[in-house]
């Protein structure tokens, strides 16, 4: 792969520099380098370098993304909402595959360069879902670093058989194992999470948990979860995603969870939705617990909304959060970026030398602005590959 | 003013029609309607036509728009942003003619043709904010409908002479008269509110109140508002902006004022806020009160978010209040627009026949796909001029 010289981008401090991209990394940054024959020369315009956006919870299977608009008229309840989507999937000739790299593609124009998709698997669908996801994966593969986390959607107790598929999924090339809600969708959280914690240990992978369960219900699931966590020795191994409880329960118990989570290296992923409960990204970044951002499902049955539009998802976070300095706005964007590539363990991150070659510019003031105002991406990167000018892929 | 004709737009049920627009008026909307010589023809090509946006509730006194990054590093309570707004705006040069333009122009381009905003009035800077942005409504006076509010940011009883510079206010040519949380600010909420209900009775103007107080003290406060505005026969001229103390009092006292708000005629202003409680859109139309939408400031010392984009607005009350159907997401829209229209009293408005000819055109496929996608506005037509394509002022 050729060299390509990015010239006069600025940091987030307002420093103007060159960066040098050889063989998909960083080779080198400073004030100026000059371009030697051969090299490709990008002129960045003193437009603001951001690293590319990491994409923390999606559901890349789900999305009617430039589909036909669905109609949404469901029901409110969540097993309404899974059971509809069910009979939607069966019937509407929606195909994962083909809706994954739509919007996969729609988060690298954006500037999307890692992401991280929960995966329906149920015994309707069988890994149906996961076989399209997985040729996306392959199509971008030298595009975006894709983690696919096998999901069991419907829970793990009450359609038999799931277990045995998720080994399936975990064997066709699913990168961690999901679960839900195991007091509130299988009704016995133990051998729910005892059922799961088994089976990522024994295929040697990570766990990411949809905890939609509030208060104290939550709260008793968060801790089986921390107990297993800390008996399997899988520290650093495990996320949960949503957490609503964290922003319901008593403040002291919820501190005394983010302490354990702190130690046991465990991420709290937050959509930062507006209308439930939601963990304080303050309060969890306190205690030491990394914290991850993610739409979670973008235009599909149990949503209208999302955007692959990660500066977005910053800007909701921070005023889900409430946060209107500066600073805090650098937060709301580092957990779309720095926060989100620790916690899902996406590694050579960042915009030091060395690192994969993933950044996008913004004709932005500072990155506060940038998460603000949202401007389109004049250029995406990524391992090296210019990929999108101007919003569109190129 | 010549004849337009706006042929092929689709309405909210995907219904395709032609509309003329005759003196600034929608004259005739049928399937087809042939041109005749002179005529302005517009090709709508299929796009959803809606009517011109209402911003319900805005700062365009206060704002950077367009300005050198405002670096926000300010403390969080109230006064604390109070005060740091007064240095700033005594010392940065700031221009509220200059600003308000700007921002009215960036709404104008997005489609809203009407908007209500608060001007800032205090013993520092008198009526200086007031007339520039009474210049701004003059200047834009043919394209956009303003309603300007005296507003008391700093409350009427701390700082003497507030009462005489609002009733100056009013003579100059605000609207209506605004107020803010009679308790907390003012300190003494019969004496505050006595005070601005007499100054809206002599003026005979209505008034607009900024209400944040929480909880019981919010219920307070507005239990008081709706006895003088009862007293005083003001059904239907006052509104209630944030209100946010509907969204955290026990129901059962909210449905008895939101029941008193009803008979009133007391409509509620929300901006609907992710990180605080808010009044539930369905509670307030289930008992009879009109929701207006708006954003409040908009990338001032108080906020870096907000857009001039109330579709965008529209989404995040759809969110803030979970609605996830497509007539919910109507109810988003109607916020920001017939809603809107109505609570603030802005006549002649919506796309029948002799009605001011304010309308958008936007590539969606339905209503709820406008909220959520946000596209560009192809068209913007205010009082039957042609004002912005594809985004941007003509």
């Amino acid at each position: 792969m050729a060299c390509l010289l990015i010239r006069d981008v600025r940091n987030n401090e307002g420093v103007r520099f060159d960066m040098l991209v050889e063989d998909g990394r960083i080779a080198r940054a400073a004030a100026v380098i000059d371009a030697d024959d051969g090299w490709l020369v990008e002129d960045g315009a003193g437009a603001l370098a951001l690293p590319g956006f990491v994409e923390g919870h999606t559901h890349l299977d789900k999305t009617h993304w430039g589909m036909r608009w669905y109609r949404n008229a469901v029901a409110p309840s969540l097993p309404d909402r899974i059971e509809n989507e069910r009979r939607w999937r069966a019937t509407s000739g929606h195909d994962a595959g083909a809706q994954s790299l739509a919007l996969a593609r729609a988060f690298l124009a954006a500037g999307t360069t890692r992401l991280r998709t929960h995966v329906d698997i149920d015994t309707d669908a069988g890994l149906r879902h996961l076989h399209g996801v997985l040729a996306t994966r392959d199509t971008l593969r030298e595009r975006m670093e894709m983690q696919i986390v096998a999901f069991p959607q419907s829970g793990v107790l009450k359609r038999p058989g799931t277990d045995t598929l998720l080994a399936d999924a975990l064997r066709a090339g699913a990168d961690l194992l999901g679960g839900i809600d195991p007091c509130a969708i299988d009704g016995d959280a133990v051998q729910a999470l005892d059922l799961l914690f088994g089976l990522a240990e024994r295929h040697g992978v990570g766990l990411d948990i949809h905890l939609h369960e509030r208060s104290t219900m939550g709260a008793y699931s968060l801790d089986l979860i921390l107990q297993r966590t800390a008996a399997l020795g899988m520290q650093g191994k495990v996320a949960i995603s949503h957490a609503f409880c964290l922003g319901d329960i008593d403040v002291g118990a919820r501190d005394a969870l983010l302490a354990r989570m702190s130690e046991l290296r465990v991420a709290v992923v937050t959509t930062a939705p507006a209308s439930v409960a939601v963990p304080s990204v303050a309060a969890c970044r306190a205690a030491g617990v990394t914290v991850i951002g993610g739409n979670d499902g973008i235009r599909d049955t149990w949503t209208p909304y999302g955007s692959p539009d990660m500066l977005e998802r910053a800007m909701l976070i921070g005023m889900r959060n409430d946060f209107r300095r500066d600073d805090d706005l650098e937060i709301a964007l580092d957990c779309v970026t720095h926060s989100a590539a620790r916690g899902c363990g996406f590694a050579n991150y960042g915009l030091l030398r060395g690192n994969r070659a993933d950044l996008v510019l913004v004709d932005a003031q500072t990155p506060a602005h940038a998460v603000v105002a949202r401007p389109v991406r004049k250029l995406v990167v990524s391992a090296g590959r210019i990929v999108a000018r101007n919003g569109a892929l190129v």
